[in-house]
């Protein structure tokens, strides 16, 4: 049997152009004293639930804008908006991510001083979003238990540089008999300071414990 | 209420620079008699797990090699070598897929007379993959029905390149409460002759269909 590893050292420029447009995002959250968060995780995670849960919690205290990318439709915007959020979709076409650029040219006409919260969900990818910075205050990467055991070894970037790990649909964990420890253990690994919440976004599990975690 | 949608028009070279190597690829699996697939699909959607089912079936009548494509780790090729299937893991670092160049590189030094199948597992991501042609006789794209009901209409692109769609963890559909013939209808409107095959990679229904579908 023959069993081999090639490792591919592909140079990116993760922040060069990006850098620029977040920290002009930032500093525009700032000056409206905006608390913005990138919410990441693969397709289907559940982003877009776990935001309606956030927003369905904080809707009273905050003003809450949501900025949706995805490659096309607004099915997500839209989702948020029938709670009575005010929406951007950000539409990318073929880009696999959001990057700062796309933020400042979506938010370009839109009145930041309506808002006090932002959550921008980014498109349903655990790979490429994690290279670019949007300019926010903190990164939530979303893993759910439906993605297997193996997310976290697989994507070691992804986790360092988020601020928050949540791992979500935890009420599936029994049924699909998913050993939640285990992956809390693998994020440790990672970073040992990581919070890391379990959460159902369905049943509201957890959700109390992350709008703590997330200072608001 | 404002909601808002912007499209972004980022304008890539899908094609040109990877061109010359997928066709050298697939020269060179055409002057080995080998069929080669390129299996696409999301985090977790369950590619490594159906490779096996589908080794563990033909592994009889082939002589099989497994390419996997992660970022890190070589777990999913160890899985499929368990079945004494030899393997070739390409580590891409960053690079959330893979390219016909790097495919080229990683079996620069095997010997392809050896083989009659080839099974490249590409990295999991639902987007990235589909804008790189590796030279293989056909793409299979795994939609898991953990990544809930919207992967076929925000992914209309990554559809429309493949030549074979199957709809994986099918016995979860019940606890789910996933509408499968929706799924499918999806599937249909973006390309209405693309076969599509109702697979558990688990309990190995399906798989025969699969087998049958891409003519082996």
């Amino acid at each position: 049997m023959s069993n081999k590893t090639v490792s591919i050292d592909v140079q990116k420029d993760l922040f060069g152009a990006n850098k620029g447009a977040a920290i002009s995002n930032a500093d525009e959250f700032k000056k409206h004293g905006i608390h913005a968060f990138d919410v990441m995780g693969s397709v289907g995670s559940g982003k877009t639930l776990f935001i309606e849960a956030l927003c369905e919690k904080m809707s009273g205290r905050y003003k809450i804008l949501m900025v949706a990318g995805d490659l096309a439709t607004r099915i997500d915007a839209d989702r948020v908006a029938s709670h009575g959020i005010d929406t951007v979709q950000i539409n990318t076409g073929n880009a696999c991510h959001l990057d700062a650029r796309m933020v400042r040219f979506a938010l370009k006409d839109v009145d930041l001083s309506k808002y006090e919260l932002v959550f921008i969900e980014n498109v349903g990818n655990l790979i490429c979003p994690a290279g670019y910075s949007l300019g926010v205050e903190k990164r939530i990467v979303l893993l759910g238990i439906t993605e297997g055991p193996y997310m976290v070894r697989k994507h070691p970037l992804t986790i360092k540089r988020a601020d928050i790990i949540v791992i979500n649909k935890i009420d599936l964990a029994e049924v699909l008999d998913f050993d939640v420890e285990a992956l809390v253990s693998d994020v440790r690994e990672v970073d040992s300071d990581l919070p890391v919440f379990l959460v159902s976004s369905k049943t509201g599990q957890g959700i109390d414990e992350v709008v703590h975690g997330l200072g608001l």
